[in-house]
């Protein structure tokens, strides 16, 4: 389907379909006979409507939701900016937390045990080689870290291809062994900095309103990590004088290895028709680009959790979210994206099994 | 444990333990040593802390957290005041929708089988007999509905007793079972209104004030239900003029019994150090009553999610809880507490076996 002569950050290659949303009025009045008042069940009710709408694209059925193998990627990378002192933990981390996930002893393997998810931990770009052979890992950098972005690009055009063909590859493995619906999480000291300057660099904001404390920061580390911000979106005002940057020039000049790689798995799997569960701030800007190379990918996308990151809902609002859960998380990992997964099963079992009013024999008149 | 000689409306009779608190510092020691920085689980955090001091009082063990065979209790009841135009729906689709509970087709049905919890439906005092031979069936109606309380008591003291104890049986018998979480749920046309007038008994708020759309009545039916809250109030006033109403006589006065017996039934889960999950609007009400009965009752509960109905936020507040899901939820039926049981998973899930900074040789500083 993707046509390898045009370049991944572009719409083309990615040929994402349309929704025609003909169906919207059957989903609904399927939703609206059940036995409940219209609207009672309020977001799952959304929610059912947007996957059934979503799979009825590929299935040619819209009466049965299907959920199936969900899955969330975790995808780590370092970042060139992290040797300023902007992140409460050393680079080293994560590497370490890599190791960690591997061992399934962080969050995210705790919360997917928990809501029975499956896992993959992806090496996006970590800054030391990674010996780990284990099933559910991925070893696929795109470089050893990005570069200092406040100083020069986070990565060469071949990088970045490299990154969001290989995210592409992941994702493109997943459907094909069988799953519809991928959630998305991430690991990267210093992250939070490289996703702050990348809404900075879209929206225009300035960095004050797009950083916040990450994991937790200083007031002193902030300021840093503010002046650092300040001084890449300079540079990049120097370096593009004349035009706004398209998203693959952002990604590029700003990173990281983890965010190509999400933005390039976001868009294989909405090019496939399947089902995105976005996490928070990170995630979120991998969203946000994504839908900056190809607005239709935006069709596919569900929101999983607003976090406790203040820009967070900026871009939320950016791309019109509504996410599904607000339980102030600020860790990443794809946390909120395997929260959410129970939802998702219980607007889809509702949508799938509930009675209807005739059915039932309720008489409402 | 109940001492059978003192009025199941008073603290006395359920001799609630106080939770002493003083395991608190070690288990935010617990969850501070795990592998992400401090608070970035958010309400998690909250809710695993709560888990463990509860549990920790029934087990001598506060570092692991036990969920063992979760249930949703769904109690039905008609309403005397539902004889006026306040619903969308006529009181027959209590029945109606208790008749759909056991055959499976309700939205609780649905949410319970995703989210794998055990539902039982008990008739608390539906208008008509039932004849219903089921498993997950419990018929102890206190009376066929309750009086229509805009002109005189909904129950008598005889009613609200059996109420209140086999609220309490039913409990009971779910925590020799062995749950030790039990969420709750109500069905109930017009119940919308006896949980606002009561909400405006114990606060003194006008009836406007408490008063919302239910499951979506019209600003005509919206106004006779203020009409008749007010009418209420002031019977209550003229019959009661020199005190404040306690919450048996409010429980008394405005019914109905399906809130009757979920307080008995709350108090009962209390009083065997077994933790509630609250739902909606109505069985926020029936929480709040049974925090007027015995305080200590409040330290068991969990709060699933803030619902559409207005005055839901002004409870919680009055509890001062904050929920853990705000989904535009406004159909009962336990609906939300149901939701909010894989939350309450992957909370004990990541206090019980993610990994520490030592163990998963994580090395921040």
């Amino acid at each position: 389907m993707n046509q390898p002569d045009v370049a991944p950050c572009h719409a083309e290659y990615w040929n994402i379909p349309k929704l025609d949303n003909s169906a919207l009025a059957d989903i609904q009045h399927i939703i609206d006979h059940k036995t409940k008042p219209p609207g009672a069940l309020g977001q799952l009710e959304e929610l059912a409507s947007t996957l059934a709408n979503i799979q009825g694209l590929t299935t040619n059925d819209y009466t049965k939701i299907q959920i199936n193998q969900p899955c969330i990627l975790v995808f780590a990378a370092d970042h060139g900016i992290a040797t300023h002192p902007i992140s409460i933990a050393p680079r080293e981390v994560t590497a370490q937390m890599v190791h960690n996930f591997i061992a399934g002893g962080a969050a995210i393997n705790c919360f997917c045990n928990s809501v029975d998810v499956a896992l993959k931990v992806i090496n996006a770009g970590v800054m030391t080689p990674l010996a780990i052979n284990h099933n559910d890992y991925i070893n696929q950098p795109s470089a050893l870290g990005t570069e200092d972005f406040s100083v020069k690009a986070a990565m060469t055009s071949v990088q970045l291809e490299h990154a969001l063909l290989n995210g592409q590859k992941v994702a493109q493995q997943q459907i094909e062994a069988g799953s519809n619906l991928l959630g998305f999480g991430e690991m990267g000291i210093g992250n939070t900095t490289t996703a702050s300057t990348i809404l900075s660099a879209i929206s225009g904001l300035p960095a004050k309103q797009t950083t916040g404390k990450g994991t937790g920061i200083s007031d002193e580390q902030l300021d840093t990590k503010i002046a650092l911000i300040d001084k890449a979106l300079l540079r990049l005002q120097q370096d593009y004088p004349s035009h706004t940057l398209s998203a693959g020039q952002i990604l590029q000049e700003v990173g990281g290895f983890e965010i190509a790689q999400i933005v390039g798995a976001m868009l294989a799997t909405a090019s496939a028709g399947k089902t995105i569960i976005v996490d928070g701030f990170i995630v979120s800007i991998a969203a946000l680009l994504a839908c900056r190379i190809a607005p239709n990918a935006r069709q596919f996308m569900l929101f999983a959790h607003c976090s406790a990151e203040q820009a967070h809902q900026t871009v939320l609002s950016e791309l019109a979210a509504q996410p599904l859960l607000d339980l102030g998380l600020r860790l990443g990992e794809g946390t909120g994206a395997a929260l959410a997964v129970p939802l998702i099963k219980a607007a889809a079992e509702f949508y799938n099994n509930m009675a209807t009013f005739e059915s039932a024999q309720v008489k409402v008149n």
